[in-house]
């Protein structure tokens, strides 16, 4: 039985093909610097968005047709897994992740709960063994159930705190069971709606001690998972807790988990809190925080979490340039947290927006290997940069002067003598190297 | 004696050229959908930002480095429009646009800034002869100087109405005395600050009455040109009384104008609007208001007007294919209104960003035309829309149904059948003709 | 049986009162400006927030503890009007309204949908007899059921714009049935996903038909309601046709239907579009387009409607100028198109919400009113604009003058002289009247 | 001689007062919790908006109409000073705050610059004996120059770095002369144009070197001040690496600096940023890193800073709330960074501004003292987190539970019962005291 009966393996035609269901640039054995794009770019499908969500809207229902909507229950749970595994092997994906709620139902106790998922994980791992594609990673949805209203690890109420952490741990079993390569914590509900009910300081404690405990719990079982916190700013809350990078950094930091844990970076998540997508990879990579990509894009003229497919190739390019440059994403992997619109609510639409999302990828890791092989934009830094290679500026970097030798040379400049910086041109250059990616 | 002695005439030199001074992509003798490129795309230099302006920022003084500035008065204006017919011609650009104060500069009284304007036009005049270069559009800036600070022909004050309509009726005799193909309203100070202190309706009605009255002079004069109202949401004004395409549209029906005015579309104002810059472009096409652009960018993370040069492909395709589909511009053009960065501060800098935008609206018109050719996004609507007709869908469109009607249709019917939108196939394809524009 | 077993009559108890389910501020029976403040102000309860919805948002399921909730189907919907007129009762509103799905499930036939929707409605009507609440306005839901995803009116669907037209001439049945003093169009789904697939004005048109066949129904039937369009920018389009009050404007004046509807402004619209609540309300009345509001509130540094009942007094204040100043609302009033937080989701927050919404806009009322009564604004105003009043600003007022005269005019000024728009020194007058709502 | 001939000293004269030039709130002997105003609020005036600043804005010059502005140079900064002290005698501020270039014009060289400095320093430290008003913090403008427009210690140039740090080091020595309380670092082009030409660890570590050296240096020359970083997400740039309290708090940790600098933090920065005024105080409070406060605010609906005076109620006493929850604001102040809109361009805008602005925090402060007093939201904190003082919560809060306890206990609960977090009762209740501000 197929879930996907139209639909056969999705190969590599190459640029000119118009096949609707072929990879025009995706090629998963080329060679790009090394290594092939299949290892290098470790696309993952999203659990939730392809097989549990229903593409309803906060002002309508869910549209989308599944053929395992027929059942219900964890008889939809089981079918959910085989429509999976057919999906990922026509896609040929080597990575998958899902929240705890997309895979198994919640029961009536979480003791039912346990046990559903127990049935789910036994069944994944069996489909796992026959099947090329592995867990890039596996979280605990604490944010759907209205039981998370007043927040999981930050809940006024203790009992939810210790629910939440039950979530987790069994999280963790299960990532470990699975072999996951991270574990990941978004927290949905961990901000607030409004200050005036809040104690923030003891919300982020909270926070802070249930982190600490997830460590030790993963250290205990031997669970040697990347852990990973993704960033964002509000939605569903007012203003969640890791806004963004650097919130999350001075909050790891603060509580000393900074040795811990690494940044899931989520391209919507980066524009609503007001920065780019490369900017959110530049800041995690420069500080060593970067740990993997939810990759997906937002509508800059709206301001909620759209989760569009990644089809901007400035965006897919800028991005790879920050992944390249960090070597690669270690554990990490590209996941699409991503949904075909409401609109396209057909079974096809899931391979069209997959195929859509990889050869966008496929393009932007070439385009930005190509832009790293002609240093184009490393020999502008090291040209702008030279100053700090010798004299003063050798002496800035290297901590060998003080605000009195600095003010002695500044006394004796005559005119500061500056260079464009030429964005313009830049610009210019990155859409020529663009246009050439399937030309050449 | 030369501006800009380093640099030639701008050739084209092809895609693979790496000559940063030649234009890579747009080719003025091209010939695209039966018109050369330089006939359809009509680009204009914007005078104000190219030769007038010193980059200056609400932080920072001007960092712009021009030859010209060494003089100063009526001898920097001269020696301005030295430049700009050297830029024009180097560039080869067939067409320029300027406000008044751009070309000349403000005397101590209306009659000696008439004069200063009259010595400048009959020089431009006179450099016109030798040149290819036309005047795409003047306007008069009423939003500089200190005397429009509660508005100009929206102010408080009727000697500002006064004023304003004075430097308007130079601006149409300047315009017909230059041969302008079009007329600009740009009203940088016609909104307001606060609703607490302003007579909405007042000042509404005095603009329309103000544009009345600008008809009836051009017509007077003889004057032909398309008059064009060019929309902006907000900056410098807390809101502007023409925020975006539609409401300018409802002010233009509201006093019975709508047949004397088309509309100058902005991008960057189209996005601060909360609109793309194709909505914009298309709402104006349908209903028959598409005059001209204002071919720039935003940045969308950014809430002010920043003027950047166009580069972003996407955009300049889809603002191409409205343009297309409305069979060009008319009289109107693609002015680059658009500065290049405080950053970019070299007089080079000036001929990098214009090609960078000629190049990219080259390639823009290539994408779209082609995307036209193959009927890519037509086959799409054409399919989509057909229930239109045929049947109930043909008698909705002809005008020959009711509410009786339909609802009989509608009890008649089983199931609604709907089609997939195949948003993300669209944007694949959209990709694979973006990335085969220069392959191809 | 009581639905609000703990709670009784809702009395004023005036501004000392520490009785949580009392009015501190609304009082029905004080009269301001010579009528009370039931007759003006003209409250509505929602129908659809308060005894519908969940409280359920895009990451998390609904919330909300509702006693006839443990009623499905029709039971469900008949123990809601029992609910809703024990609610209207307790708190004395003289209005309600609702979309047709709030108060009927819909059936798996439309023809069982119109069934159940007569069963409720004659409920309803039975209800109204011994109420004094009447029905504000009603409305049909095109925008939930899966039907509608491609648009309703606006649908690329033949069969789907008359399944729209049918639920529509049902509205105006029940509002003529029920004496409905507004019917109102809030357009979820007429705009567009992307202009990719989009065939603009095709919509436009069928929007403006639709409009068209709905006006020549009513009048068929002789329901003489005030027809209301309700302008909200996206959401859950990504642009919808309504954008805000110009847009509509605009397309009222375009397909000849401004005779024929007023608007219905709700405030957190306002504010998504990039206006003030109060912009919208004083440019609707200075075009003659006010016709009703939906009293909310938006959280301005979220992107998506929140819904929030109103509490900010500045805001409630300046929309209680305009209305003032518009001679009130006529048919329209005062909807709570407001839901309590998803943290609020017990029964008694339905009190508190209404409470806290009609306080803010008893006191908003009793100060715009101070405002107007001591000229605050006016004298501003009149002072400011008292150069239209003679001479050359007498002439522009009454069209005897054209730019000729004025340049003339211009030509003789020496300087402009302006005075200060004082906004500081208002805003803290503005200050000053609020605080002494209370006092005096 | 006077500047402001026409305005005597502002006395406080309540609430009743229709006086413009009179406080109506802020009564500076009046005790609150144990302080007089004038000691608690201890308020400062912006040297740069007041005295300095042409009301100029990116699309108009100057309108300030100054009586200083006669005097050019030298003789104006002069002028200045003496403007300045009879500004702060009649307002009865306590503190002021300056940027260099506000205080003196830069000279021809870096030398000529300090001695303009000296001159004016001299001339301030005289003028200030025999005034009460003392300096709250002064900063060096390393932004307007064109000097710095590829950044300051950020700067891709050595030489600017150098050139920064001397100007740095020349303020903190002007601090130590005047007595300042706190030094600013706001880094107004300490950001970047484009990732495309940035190498942003290095500039970030540049900052991290350069305020060591700021560090070391005030430690060498005995100057005792708090050093505070003004956050800003954006403008001028388009990326500050101090975009906001938290970006700033992960800088300041991983470089070791933590210890030594608090935050400035500006209301209007703060909404630029997606954060409320109070989020930002709430969470540098919670961190111990509340400093000190600019105090204006923005439009909700500007995407750029716009330096309003603050106005809003609402804000002003939910930021004392977090103030009187901190203790106070210790040597930090609340300095008036706003200026009067360019429509209000009179000297007796200056003091109708400064009123409304020391009125609206006076007002605050009181309202946020009733609050805590009646502990209306410590009450409801109190009660909502009681869950964390005993059993399971307890022992979370002390560290004495792990995902093994913390499993067991949740595997234990029925059902898990939440209660409203009464957000709408708690917003009625919060303008109840706002109303009895004034009344009581």
């Amino acid at each position: 039985m197929s879930y996907f009966p139209n639909i056969g393996k999705i190969n590599y035609e190459g640029a000119k093909s118009t096949n609707p269901y072929a990879f025009k640039f995706y090629n998963p054995e080329e060679k790009i610097g090394g290594k092939t794009m299949e290892e290098f770019l470790r696309f993952g499908v999203a659990y939730w968005h392809t097989f549990t969500a229903d593409l309803s809207d906060p002002f309508g229902t869910g549209s989308a047709v599944r053929s395992w909507d027929k059942f219900s229950g964890m008889d939809a749970a089981k079918a959910r897994v085989e429509a999976a595994f057919e999906f990922f092997e026509k896609l040929g994906v080597p990575y998958f992740c899902f929240h705890d709620v997309d895979i198994a139902p919640e029961g009536d106790s979480l003791k039912e709960t346990y046990q559903n998922l127990d049935t789910i994980v036994a069944m994944i791992k069996d489909y796992m063994k026959d099947s090329k594609t592995k867990l890039l990673w596996n979280t605990a949805n604490n944010f759907t159930n209205p039981r998370f209203l007043h927040g999981a690890a930050s809940s006024n109420n203790a009992d939810v705190f210790a629910y939440s952490a039950a979530k987790v741990k069994k999280g963790l079993e299960i990532g470990k069971e699975l072999g996951a390569e991270n574990y990941v914590f978004w927290g949905g509900r961990e901000g607030y709606e409004t200050l005036l009910n809040t104690d923030m300081k003891l919300e982020m404690d909270n926070l802070g001690r249930f982190f600490h405990m997830a460590v030790d719990y993963a250290k205990e079982i031997g669970f040697d998972a990347q852990f990973l916190i993704e960033p964002k700013p509000k939605e569903p809350t007012t203003h969640q807790y890791d806004f963004d990078v650097a919130t999350g950094y001075a909050f790891l930091q603060h509580y000393g988990l900074q040795d811990h844990f690494k940044f899931n970076i989520e391209a919507n998540h980066a524009t609503l809190a007001g920065h780019t997508f490369e900017h959110e990879l530049r800041y995690a990579r420069v500080n060593g925080m970067l740990g993997s990509v939810d990759a997906n894009q937002g509508d800059p003229l709206l301001g909620w979490d759209t989760d569009e497919f990644p089809t901007d190739l400035y965006s897919t390019t800028l991005a790879m340039y920050e992944i390249i440059k960090n070597g690669g994403l270690g554990r990490g992997g590209l996941n699409f947290d991503a949904k075909a619109r409401r609109g396209s609510f057909e079974p096809e639409d899931l391979f069209h927006a997959h195929i859509a999302g990889m050869d966008a990828f496929a393009i932007g890791y070439k385009v930005a290997q190509k832009l790293i092989d002609d240093k184009v934009l490393d020999g502008v830094i090291e040209n702008r940069y030279r100053s700090y290679t010798e004299g003063v500026g050798k002496d800035i970097v290297e901590g060998k002067t003080d605000f009195r030798k600095l003010e002695e040379h500044a006394l004796s400049l005559n005119e500061i003598k500056h260079e464009s910086g030429r964005l313009e041109h830049i610009k210019a250059t990155l859409n020529q190297y663009l246009l050439r990616a399937y030309a050449e």
